[in-house]
């Protein structure tokens, strides 16, 4: 669920009971359907019709839609292994109907919960918001929904988008019982890799400009390395936007010497994590390599971050006050 | 795991193969303890015999243990119940042979997991250092420990604390091999409660000037209010820190409107959990109400934040891309 930034333009793919206009709708099954799959259903966002970002509409509003709406969950799976997900993640799929989310997300849940879904609805390469919309037409059509992704549902993430999307199609989250199942993010995986780099006050800042200013992004950075915060970078990179992490590690280094440690997890939890611990001076250049990509976490150590037997260590400030 | 800033003394237990002067020591069990205890050991550090905190060492060192030490794993429970657990806190519980915390948290723990434990050492109202001392000389005296906490061990908890100790014993971390088991953090689990708010760019900053100068505090806080990131605030109200609370409120009245929407969540995912949904300019007289304690987390939205049925939602941005 953390925001992949797949800059793809959306499908309106619509569902169930909508009674909407569907001229533009993908294929995706829903409302009534039984199928179980524990792969893709017939949707596939990729091979729908495209429009231009700025005329996405959300098509059905809770008028279209009889009877009465299902449970909307919005779930974290936490990490990418299936030993990282929380036991209310996993009780809430297997309570929901039908599970919506980024194909890559859905192929981390085991099968024993995917099997038991009636539907399954994945797309591959498409946007947050056509999927989004698709999981709130199927429980406004009366379905138990559950939309996935991984880490935390309110990390750079679709909780916010789910609700803003109900708003606007005239629903409330009450009317759909909405919840939030948490899960462990990101920052929190990629530090237990790396040792205790985050144990004191902290700052996470998205390096995608796809939805936020970059001129913002900078100036949070000047902020949170002036004031001794570590900083977790997410979406570090992609080749879009090198000129970000260029301009990230320009920032950070106006502020804290070259050799302050910084941590890099790619892919964690998953079959291709690498983790690194290297030096700020040393982060820029990394950018062009394998380690950082849109699946990287990094994790920006404070003044008083050290690196001892390969952990990263930021004292909670015990050496003050204990002689230890 | 969280830090509770309790800011009693800290007694100097020792353990096992400790073969140093230990004529300070509580009366905890240890090393070939075979006990099954689902609630506490004999140990209770209230019990035991104080010193003053400057005073405060660590007695033995790898030195003083034989053979082969134990693996060391420190544990985030997440949120107060079980369910909020993930399967690997679970698997790496069962496996520990000791299980080392705050009674508190200790009790979060389902009996069927603690019933396996060879021993359970628990402190009711002592600080964090002896009991991590605790835990690392159980692990090089032999055993398998994991040593526990809610949330996450990288968030305000022991994770850096444990590394600390271990160095100053002489010991290193791959010896041990430790491991970090992350979990979810109070800031997910409360945000969860209160629906989206957390879903842009946030920093987490703790009230306890217990670790860290107030000065360093008031600053941070400054920074974050000033560059519209969502606020985490833990640890926000004691007896002995009224002040740190009300200061807390007047810096970021500097920076943001009265009216920006502010979730307070007390317990989450205990028994007496409560969630309020409020505004910044009513914060500060709350802090005397029972709603606001140490076991409280409040969300201090950014100033797009906006409440809707009973919904915190921080825009993520996609409304400036997608018309819906």
């Amino acid at each position: 669920m953390t925001d992949t930034n797949t800059d793809s333009d959306e499908s309106t793919s619509k569902c169930g009971g909508a009674k909407s206009d569907d001229s533009s709708s993908s294929s995706s099954k829903c409302g009534g359907s039984s199928s179980s799959s524990s792969s893709a259903s017939g949707s596939k966002c990729g091979a729908s019709s495209k429009k231009e970002k700025t005329e996405e509409k959300v098509g059905a509003t809770v008028e279209d839609f009889d009877g009465e709406p299902g449970k909307l969950t919005a779930v974290g799976l936490g990490p990418g292994h299936p030993e990282g997900m929380t036991q209310r993640a996993r009780e809430a799929l297997l309570e929901a109907e039908h599970i919506v989310g980024y194909t890559t997300y859905i192929e981390l849940i085991p099968d024993e919960i995917t099997d038991q879904a009636e539907d399954i609805y994945d797309t591959p390469m498409c946007g947050e918001v056509s999927r989004t919309e698709e999981s709130i037409d199927r429980t406004l059509a009366g379905n138990d929904v559950a939309i996935v992704g991984s880490g935390d549902p309110n990390v750079y993430a679709l909780a916010g988008l789910a609700l803003e999307i109900l708003e606007s199609k005239g629903a409330t989250a009450s009317m759909v019982d909405f919840e939030v199942v948490p899960g462990v993010p990101a920052a929190q995986s990629c530090a237990a890799r790396l040792g205790a780099p985050l144990v004191n006050d902290t700052v996470s800042i998205s390096l995608s400009d796809h939805l936020v200013p970059m001129p913002e992004i900078e100036s949070r950075l000047h902020a949170a390395a002036k004031e001794s915060f570590t900083i977790t970078i997410y979406n570090p990179w992609s080749r879009k936007r090198r000129e970000n992490f260029e301009k990230c590690c320009e920032i950070l280094l106006t502020h804290r010497d070259p050799d302050t440690p910084v941590g890099i997890v790619h892919a964690a939890g998953r079959e291709d994590e690498q983790v690194m611990i290297t030096e700020l001076g040393e982060l820029e250049e990394l950018g062009e390599s394998e380690i950082v990509d849109m699946t990287t976490t990094i994790v920006v150590g404070n003044e008083e971050t050290y690196v001892w037997d390969d952990r990263m260590v930021t004292p909670r400030g015990y050496e003050t006050k204990y002689d230890y």
